[in-house]
């Protein structure tokens, strides 16, 4: 760095200069720990196991298939070719009508065509990242709070507070009662709250839950409705994972309920914020989206698409492609089964060795409970077992307390971003790792260590909570040191 | 809308309620007006022609020809199909690496291969809206103040001011020596905002000029880097008309004045914007740039990225294309030639009715002086004036005081976003304006009025400074009215 820090503090600004971001966390450290040493069947077999990342990759054979015959949905073909100017030269922050069209539909379908949503409130954002961001910028101010149940995504506190300078107040969930967000927890987080004098402007929800992998009732909905629309207070639905639901109970959305003919409940104070990262997903893509029912958060969030608007080439592709019905309805159903499917042997392969996980419906990953496996129930132990998972067991999952669980020994771990084979090979490793003996790369091995003496081995690393040097791990020859938050969105 | 404003004024954020967007600007009404009744040359021959847009049309045959010699570039191809899975799931907040080689590539060449850039600094965001409010979040907080020359781009209230919280400080240029920056008014506006108490963090110059055209010469940006340097202040250039320079003087880039050998400049400070969407003529696409010699700005603006990625469908086929040296350097040199060629034939048509413009080498517009067209040198005759253009003549140009031009009577024109036939006709529609019998549409006609008659004819609208009621003017049948900020960047 060419500035001395406090030089730095004084010329560049708090954000730059502070650690608000949030990427000092065990989460991102994982990815780091993955980035440094990535397993490849072949390359390196003992390389550590991304199962950190939320991704879904088991479906893009579909769209390939789709994209091969379908040449002129893209404007880069002969085929398609003619269309490139008018769709490169684009920039109307209302995006192109066909994709907002097209993208309602797609809402529509993924919440099993049970409600509709008007293409003229569908707001362009940059990934859900983006979309996260402009809804707080919209509902409130600097020093205001949202309530968030709490486990949650670790990167809300990028995404909802670094830039705009909101807080999050978690209402904690607990395992007694299977997570179930409580309205006891949730008066006394909001009561203590205004006693602290801190203006709460809403209630944020992540529905299917990140990273508990269950979704919320009619009726845990309708009270959470109740609860906010009684203060006054906005509830914002995170509902990207709504298409990654693989088992019953099915999906309700937040709209279902508004569109509920009894419902009385005040619409203005409602918003979604939906991406195709998951449920199609195509991170890379950038496609966020704002849904608000109320016209002037449309109005605002808008305005704000300036800064995130989704290419105009990507925006032209997906509206082709999400106008074909036959298509989609394939596509969800096809993929809910291969999420199912694979949901279900690896939960299985974690039974049979005696790891239980949260039962859930939803999501590309699993709440895993350890909590047998810690020598102390509390976050210090819960970090030790990470390490070692981490490190001996070469697989990055993600601790609970990186979620801000406040129960130690909970761990989420992604199961929808690799294939057959590396599912099997974790799986071997975790069998390994609480002493069953297991078949891995085509040999018979033993248990060579038990839980406890996993627990006691060396650290092949001396872990401090911040786990590595940013410039050690660093991949390129650069001045500028890869951070560990490299995903925009997991 | 469901609430009343007052109710709102409680419920949604400051940013939601109040007017600091700046779209109240005849910036924009004049875009809402061409929206309203569009140009076309056969289905609506008297519509509004469009000069209010910075659009680069000129070279889409070039870019539509490499696309479709080169197939395997897109991930929507037979050829390219193999990549599209890596692609669409890569949302690394650093970008592909072959996109910012690419990249740092073309920076070079649209600065004449005299001087070089890192990948390693080029940092991604939304086009230049996001790139210019990157920069800001990074080096200034809420109520900070940046200095800016006027005339400068209306939309750097929204991309420079609104959710940063940040003040710009005009720099007023005057037509006296063809609108210079001059030290004597720098300072003026740095010392009274030092009096006001106003924190100044920086300096931000479009380089070449929107609106002026002009480009600054290497002494003016050595003494603009004194001046900032001497204060330990940031020095931004917005530089993504570089390579719209179509005449001499070349254009000099910052960063060739740091990278003089004699240079004793503190890089820290000096950071540039780019973006594709003006050199390229690719606004659809999305691609800003924030490129600092400050380490920190590297990493904080890095992770800014996640708010507004680039498509990674548009980074790999950028790449690609931007990657082939053979092409970069004929696009720039035809397009140069073409831009060239288009100004010097519609300045020559404005000369032969006594229309000057501020002699230019660069951009995408003329700066128009109509000042013996005003009936008082005020920035209310120059209203009336506009009002005429926009209304009788039929042509969407800026008035120069939303630029924040003191001097009443200047207007931006553009000049690229067209074909040759649409120029001829605003060339016809001008020389009938200032009374100079015309060819139009192959008909020969009459002045039917002089330039007094127009201007004392009666509107066809009542105008208030808010031309039209934006529901008047939605074109959807929506709850959401159509905003006239509808381009993301001009």
């Amino acid at each position: 760095m060419g500035f001395e820090s406090e030089k730095n503090n004084s010329v560049l600004s708090k954000l730059a200069t502070n650690e608000e971001h949030g990427e000092n966390s065990p989460y991102f450290d994982g990815w780091k720990a993955y980035d440094n040493d990535p397993f490849h069947p072949l390359k390196n077999p003992n390389g550590v196991i991304q199962m950190g990342l939320a991704e879904n990759q088991l479906c893009f054979d579909l769209i390939e298939d789709w994209i091969k015959r379908n040449p002129k949905a893209s404007i880069c073909t002969t085929e398609g070719i003619k269309s490139f100017r008018g769709i490169a030269n684009f920039q109307d922050y209302h995006g192109l009508p066909e994709f907002r069209r097209a993208i309602a539909k797609f809402m529509e379908k993924t919440r099993g065509g049970r409600v509709s949503f008007d293409p003229d409130r569908v707001v362009m954002a940059g990934g859900a990242t983006g979309a996260n961001e402009t809804i707080i910028f919209c509902l409130a101010d600097a020093g205001d709070a949202f309530l968030v149940p709490s486990p949650y995504y670790p990167a809300f506190n990028r995404d909802l507070r670094w830039r705009t300078g909101v807080q999050l107040i978690p209402i904690p969930c607990e395992s007694s009662n299977s997570f179930k967000i409580t309205t006891k927890a949730m008066k006394e987080a909001y009561e203590n709250a205004i006693k602290a004098n801190i203006r709460v402007k809403g209630l944020i929800l992540t529905n299917p839950s990140n990273p508990l992998g269950t979704t919320l009732d009619r009726d845990t909905l309708k009270s959470l409705l109740n609860f906010t629309n009684e203060r006054n207070i906005h509830l914002v639905c995170d509902e990207i994972y709504a298409a990654t639901v693989f088992n019953t109970p099915q999906f309700v959305s937040i709209a279902e309920i508004l569109n509920d003919e009894k419902s009385n409940f005040n619409k203005d104070l409602v918003h979604i914020v939906y991406s195709l990262s998951k449920d199609m997903g195509l991170p890379g893509f950038r496609i966020g989206i704002v849904y608000s029912y109320n016209d002037a958060v449309v109005n605002c969030a808008r305005k704000m698409s300036s800064f995130g608007l989704v290419s105009t080439q990507t925006q032209h592709l997906l509206a082709k492609m999400l106008s074909d019905e036959e298509f989609v309805a394939n596509f969800l159903c096809e993929s809910s089964m291969r999420l199912g499917k694979r949901h279900k042997h690896f939960t299985n392969g974690l039974e049979q060795v005696g790891i239980k996980c949260l039962k859930s419906n939803s999501g590309l990953f699993c709440w895993m409970d350890l909590r047998h496996l810690l020598e102390n129930s509390t976050l210090d132990s819960e970090m030790s077992l990470w390490r070692v998972i981490i490190n001996d067991v070469r697989l990055n999952v993600s601790p609970g307390s990186s979620f801000d669980c406040q129960e130690p020994g909970w761990f989420r771990v992604c199961f929808a971003n690799m294939d057959d084979e590396t599912v099997e090979v974790a799986l071997a490793r975790i069998r390994r790792f609480v002493g069953v003996g297991v078949k891995e790369n085509g040999e018979e091995t033993k248990p060579v260590k038990n839980k406890e003496q996993w627990k006691k081995s060396n650290l092949r690393v001396s872990f401090s909570k911040r786990m590595y040097d940013e410039s050690v791990l660093s991949p390129l020859s650069s001045p500028i040191p890869h951070s560990p938050l490299v995903r925009a969105r997991t």
